[in-house]
């Protein structure tokens, strides 16, 4: 296949320093060199966000190069272009999607508003559906103590993650539930705990035809039916105008998404919006919007130290480019973070999991990392006996709270729950760092696991959307950088169509032998 | 460092011949190579089980190499000497736990007991426990209508994923919760839902004394007095003998673990076992241990092709060791099982992630792998982009069952859900490795993602044990195999160290200057 042309990720000029600079990558186990000093250099702020990374093997020359790779790459002009509306997802010369990209849009009206038209044109969409939503939730509070969403992928992690992140924030007397899996299981499970009267049921799906979500819908309004309920006076669309959903006969109400918010990117649109607003309360959700937006603001400064999401792009790339390391673990220190990982696991590797450039040439260099974790300090008595022993370099970032939601702490032993929490935290950015010496080999630490700190006050819900909105933005960063499209999913196609034929041979619309493999493993399962 | 000496793993002479063999591993993307005849015949049962690794690169030379690698390393004769109570848990000639591994012998009195001595004593030991737990269960029923589990790690991870997994099979009127970590908002979002007065609350740690568990049991005792209810009346220990914890003043009951349990294989001790007994019902929870040990005995077998957990074991080395994969994806699709790749992940990733063999020689090989994970269909519009079309291969194994476990399913367009289930699990398996051909290049897709599927009928408490214990053996078996010790955890002590040393900064026990860098990482946060 053909190669990338000059130009590319590879042939910046930072591209060969930071080749050169990897030969000899900074030892942190090397007793002195992770000092006090170092660490207060290597730190970044902005927003309510400090990004610590004295802990990452990384040099001035190391950061110098980086930043040159930066603006080599055009990454905050991509950037600015974005959030004007430009077609960015795209691969040209061949059939792709050709969209602009705009969920940057969806929260765009708290000053500073990007003067693009297509920009402009969608914040004036997104901010009419706001002001119904606000309209809707007061004619329909009091009739409704609990909301379903159903959708699933971009649909379910996102929202659902936020949801789960600002529970202490939750309205009293509103409750939440999340149906996304086709196994009838999930449904059921979350069906028999309900009263049916007294819920709504949000079906989110953009083309209105997401086989999963068309599933469970259908199973949910049977139970409607079965309770004599009209599911008409229940149910809430949240999709494309003019898709199969966007039907008032079916729907108490709809509200809009459009063709330029991709799935993985949805969440401050109506696609989060309903549910959040429903059950945090409207002004929680203005306040998440706000915190997304004023992190919009600071992925345009052209000063890397300065914006942080593009500052944590650039050390994923050291240490996934040049120190080959294959997979990022994200670490919450905070139980509420406990499904962002998932969120972050589809919105970075559905983003840049790509195998082509954005001409459509084959890359012949690393992109997007396996992204996988769990909270702290849960995960210290799991998994980090393989990050720190185990034969495989995992590359880390951490995120933590000097302040808890509830304010319900307790001193035990001297400190409180708190405190241990974020002591843990800084603990283990060392540990892994230095590592430890030993006569006894199972007592030796290697150390030199590159890792990163993210730390702010407290978790409220515009520090939540300062989060999400940083994330989305290191992700697209990446994709700047690499010259890839961060946008589209066609590696989700290919398995949908294979279903479609086993599920054909299944209900009988075709003959066995028309999809042989298929039917040899379902033969295996009489 | 000194090198494993001859003998170990690599110096097998299966190893040599696997070395040759993955130059050229069998192309499952070659037009025809992927037949339903290799499906047919490369199929193993056992149990309730079925074992389909057609889609793996492996041909009948690999798989018998594998097993010849299986039988020099004396893999099953290191599974009967465990069951039988011989010390494995240690590093000769260094300091180490010293212990035997028994948790087979937490179910070992369904038949075919084992006969060593310390099998048979731990047997004894575990049946009474078992006997206590029902009448105490007997005695207090009617009382309690809520548990909280306060564990974490092993005492949390494990029972927790159970738990999920089952709640089709609930007791009428139980309803069971977690806490576990350390973060004050993890109890306070639990404890907000609960009448303290109809609250059982079950404490594990081992040893008595781990810091999170301590911490949250302190934070749940004080609500309770706060509440003017009496903790003793309410909180149950799950301990060792003699541990601080093991204080009839304090508790209403106590039941027993012993140092030969390793908290990631305590699942079907006591430690999961008072939690399931109340929540599911003592006769489900013997349904469950009958399934753990019948797959004990299967692990016995010394037919690899029967003996399913080493035939996965083998397929696992050969995708870790030969073909090189960093990372093993394990997608169950069954919400149920939402919570078991974490457990898994902790069983697997502390297991064996390791650097040195059991005569504390650096191995160079690679150990353990990392383990992440989503059940499907979710995953499919999440992460899958990457693994059908990243930069990176990852293995992967997929578990599926042909029924559900409510029953309550719906045909729409012509197939169930749990058809629809299915059908893209099956779907999924090929396409990963077939891949397809296009000329656009974002359609293309490479293949030869090396896969496995484990078929289950139902996910009931029986086949859930079984599943179990099917990865426990499996796990053991791959450290049997690389020589290395799979039952300790020093890789978490370092941190733990550290977090005592940045607590005692911050409660004024230790000067700031005793450790610099914990205190300049600390004052990031002021």
């Amino acid at each position: 296949m053909s190669q990338s042309p000059t130009g590319s990720f590879q042939q910046t000029s930072a591209y060969k320093k930071l080749e050169d600079l990897a030969k000899t990558p900074f030892d942190l186990a090397q007793e002195g060199n992770l000092t006090a000093d170092r660490i207060n250099a290597m730190t970044a702020h902005a927003g309510p966000f400090k990004l610590s990374f004295g802990t990452e093997r990384v040099t001035e020359d190391v950061m110098n190069s980086l930043f040159e790779l930066a603006s080599e790459t055009g990454a905050v002009s991509k950037m600015q272009r974005m959030q004007m509306g430009d077609i960015l997802n795209q691969i040209e010369g061949y059939e792709s999607e050709n969209r602009a990209v705009l969920h940057t849009a969806m929260r765009d009206f708290f000053g500073n508003q990007q003067t693009g038209p297509r920009a402009a044109q969608a914040m004036v969409l997104a901010k009419a559906e706001c002001e119904k939503l606000k309209t809707f939730l007061s004619k329909v509070d009091g009739r409704f103590t609990d909301l379903v969403l159903v959708g699933i992928g971009g649909s379910d992690l996102g929202p659902r993650a936020i949801y789960m992140a600002l529970q202490a924030y939750k309205k009293k007397g509103k409750r939440v539930h999340f149906i996304s899996n086709v196994d009838p299981d999930d449904a059921a499970l979350v069906l028999e705990t309900l009263n049916l009267d007294k819920t709504m049921v949000v079906v989110v799906s953009k083309s209105g035809n997401t086989l999963e979500t068309q599933t469970n819908e259908e199973l949910v309004r049977e139970r409607y039916n079965k309770a004599h309920l009209k599911p008409e006076n229940h149910f809430v669309a949240v999709t494309g105008k003019g898709s199969p959903m966007d039907n008032p006969s079916n729907y108490l109400a709809s509200f809009y998404i459009w063709d330029y918010i991709g799935g993985r990117y949805s969440a401050t649109s109506m696609v989060g919006g309903v549910m959040l607003a429903f059950g945090l309360g409207f002004d929680n959700y203005m306040e998440f919007l706000r915190g997304a937006h004023d992190m919009d603001q600071i992925a345009l400064q052209d000063d890397p130290k300065k914006n942080l999401p593009l500052l944590a792009a650039l050390l994923g790339i050291w240490n996934r480019n040049f120190l080959k390391l294959p997979t990022l673990a994200i670490i919450p220190y905070s139980q509420a973070l406990v499904r962002f990982t998932a969120h972050l696991q589809q919105c970075d590797m559905e983003s840049n999991g790509k195998h082509i450039d954005k001409s459509g040439h084959e890359v012949d260099f690393h992109t997007g990392p396996i992204v996988w974790g769990e909270p702290g300090t849960n995960g210290q008595h799991s998994f980090y006996q393989l990050i720190h022993q185990g034969t495989d370099t995992i590359a880390l970032e951490f995120i933590g709270f000097t302040e808890t939601q509830y304010g319900q702490d307790l001193k035990f032993k001297g400190t409180t729950c708190q405190e241990k929490l974020i002591a843990n935290l800084l603990a283990q950015s060392i540990a892994l760092a230095i590592g430890q010496k030993s006569d006894n080999p199972n007592k030796r630490f290697c150390g030199n696991r590159p890792n990163s700190v993210l730390l702010a006050k407290r978790l409220d819900p515009y520090v939540m959307g300062n989060l999400l909105a940083y994330y989305e933005h290191k992700v697209a960063f990446q994709g700047f950088m690499w010259n890839i499209n961060s946008f589209d999913q066609e590696g989700v196609q290919l398995g949908k169509l294979l279903a479609t034929k086993i599920l054909d041979v299944i209900n009988g619309q075709a003959k066995q032998d028309s999809f042989t493999l298929g039917s040899a493993l379902l033969n295996l399962m009489m």
